[in-house]
């Protein structure tokens, strides 16, 4: 299949963009992409792809813009029941200590998620995926997290990998079991982070190699915040499992620094995620490094709080930067990558060049992905979008709708626009 | 045709809300709807409902939430041409004066609009019109305004009148040749306001006569700011409108406070928008009139500036509030009634349930038609929403995507959520 766009071609060719390399598109205007067995094997300016490849069956994106699907690098996906209700007792000015004590807050989902069964798990991140992948996300990060307990995480990871298999869209799955200290660790929380350690990686480890041999090993991330998990006690299990074989991710310096960022830098994470309050020593620790800064807009955005990442002064460092939805029930419900491209345009000063490589390429790299997706070049997935606009600049000028018209995932083409049809 | 939900009925019933009763969404749960002819004729318990009407088809809702249609009353609906090129400039930190200068601004736009023709006119529109209703707004206002001259500004008329026609959307239509003072007026904007008031005016009065001669005259707005019409000349404006019969708008203290919005409430205008700065004493003039105050977040938004409508402040005041999404190529290029919402509630401190009512009956009345539209009760135009989500408080708090999943429009049924189908 040969699809040519009137408009502009985005390639984001060329590998993840460090630091201030940020927002090189590869532009090619009237190009055109051949696509066979689910793989590109050509990109071009149509008039010459069209010569050499005359026989092929053509898609015609019109004046649509042709870009890479986004690749999503940071998402709670799976989860049972909603806080609708602790949102409605937030903006009506209640404290958070009351929400909690009304019960509220992120041991209110896992109590949900618990007693959910597998297939009420599935169905009720279903439709999240779907609006993902109508949004234009054609890979996403998944993390477990909302059982704090051995069995619940499993269930978890056996939902995710069925819906990675039922879907279009990809997952790159992680295993988030130092979530929050499990309540019944309330008052002993070293007594957790002991069991993450000590039970629960080595039981994971187990049960992936028999669950999904054929997969690389899911992603290992933990909390380093106030509240939640120390720097010491994050070390102490990225330690564990970069011993058995894990790759690394982070959340830190949402709230406060306590050195998370350095510490994923230290031990080669693939990413270090939040990084609202980073100090400049940690961010000069990751521009030196292979981690990516991930930065989370909508979190700040959805608790309408005023500090974002910085992320001028981390991409002015040479950092790697990238960005994704956090998509959770608590603090930021959203599937949609182009709302994370119009905060981070808004609140983070970005380009929409620099915010569309840093949901593409870069973020594929926060998933050790960037080898397969995140660009239109010969030999990668064909994963792209077509959009129902003509300037990539739209994107982030425009928002609160969906400007993709069809989504192209490992050369199959979804049509995610239609408008409406009546049917009565 | 019967159509019943196993979730919440959001009835709206019982006229606009002022003041501190906003947010009465009358909630029937497990309700139902009989729509014939384009009207609602019963509205109650499912069961109750089923008995008295054994022969109706239905439409089964699910336990998704059934709402009325979304009123948006502040749009810039039609133009030619974008402004990304200028978004690009402003996320780079060029300054406004140096964009103008560059050639962006409104001007730009007014550029555009003049040389395109109506089919032009029309075509641009369309998409803009579909992805309203496809996020569920069932009626809009719509402003001209992109000509500043009489012959566009006509024509801008006639290609809105062609689009209420041909579009499943209703349209309220506006007039505002005094957006902002005609290039060719730049050295002499009394000269424009004469104009307005003793050309344009007495024209479209006649033209619309002759053109839309059922419809009722459209109504006819102002922009009253520092830079564009003094209070005075927006007075001047406006009176002669009224002198000839044209129902009134105002746009008033979005940057600045000029006395606009208790200008709006002298004259008896049918809304007062933007009132970002509008001063205590206006509010309470405000507050005793019947001019609603309608709140436009996408904009202070669109801009990433800090200020918001002090609406907890209006609604304390006891005045009719209502929200918009002041879609426009400039400020603020979102369709999404619902992200209008997610805004209300995080910048302005709303509630969900007082979003809901300030963009259905209260936006209603800012456009004149509370008595036909804007709730659901017997008697009136079937335009309601089915979402595809279990309860109203998911809106605002979830954000970014669209959560209607059908709309029914004059009593027909369009499917908007179709999450995706394969292609090829």
């Amino acid at each position: 299949m040969l699809i040519h766009s009137s408009s502009q071609l985005l390639t984001l060719a060329g590998g993840p963009q460090r630091g201030k390399k940020l927002g090189a598109l590869g532009i090619i205007e009237k190009g055109a992409v051949v696509v066979r067995d689910e793989k590109i094997v050509a990109v071009g300016a149509t008039d010459e792809l069209k010569n050499a490849y005359p026989d092929e069956p053509t898609l015609d994106a019109g004046g649509g813009v042709l870009m890479p699907g986004f690749v999503d690098p940071h998402t709670h996906l799976i989860w049972a029941g909603d806080r609708a209700n602790e949102f409605e007792m937030k903006m009506s000015g209640m404290e958070y200590l009351d929400i909690l004590a009304a019960g509220g807050g992120i041991i209110s989902t896992v109590k949900a998620t618990r007693t959910a069964s597998i297939e009420m798990l599935i169905a009720q991140t279903r439709p999240r995926l779907l609006k993902m992948f109508a949004n234009g996300t054609t890979t996403a990060e998944a993390k477990t997290g909302y059982g704090l307990q051995t069995s619940t995480e499993l269930r978890l990871l056996k939902a995710l990998l069925a819906l990675d298999d039922e879907s279009p869209l990809d997952l790159a799955i992680t295993f988030l079991g130092a979530h929050a200290i499990a309540p019944e660790y309330k008052d002993n929380p070293q007594g957790y982070v002991d069991e993450v350690v000590n039970t629960m990686l080595p039981t994971l480890k187990e049960w992936w190699q028999t669950h999904a041999p054929r997969l690389p090993l899911p992603f290992v991330d933990v909390f380093c915040e106030t509240g939640a998990f120390s720097r010491e006690q994050s070390r102490q299990v990225l330690v564990k499992a970069k011993d058995l074989g894990f790759p690394l991710k982070i959340h830190a310096d949402e709230f406060d620094n306590i050195g998370g960022a350095a510490l994923a830098a230290e031990l080669g994470a693939a990413s270090a995620d939040h990084l609202v309050k980073t100090s400049d020593a940690d961010i000069l620790a990751l521009a030196k490094s292979d981690t990516v800064a991930v930065s989370l807009p909508c979190t700040p955005f959805g608790l309408a709080e005023k500090d974002y990442t910085p992320a001028k002064k981390i991409i002015a460092a040479d950092a790697l930067f990238a960005l994704a939805t956090d998509c959770n029930p608590g603090t930021s419900w959203n599937e949609s990558m182009q709302f994370v491209i119009a905060l981070a345009c808004r609140y983070m000063k970005l380009t929409p060049a620099q915010a569309i490589a840093a949901t593409t390429i870069n973020s594929a790299h926060a998933i050790r992905r960037a080898d397969t997706i995140g660009s239109i070049e010969v030999g990668k997935q064909a994963d792209m979008l077509i959009l129902s606009v003509t300037d990539y600049r739209q994107l982030g000028y425009r928002y609160g709708t969906n400007l993709v018209k069809q989504v192209i995932k490992r050369g199959h083409v979804y049509s995610v626009d239609v408008g409406y049809y009546r049917t009565a």
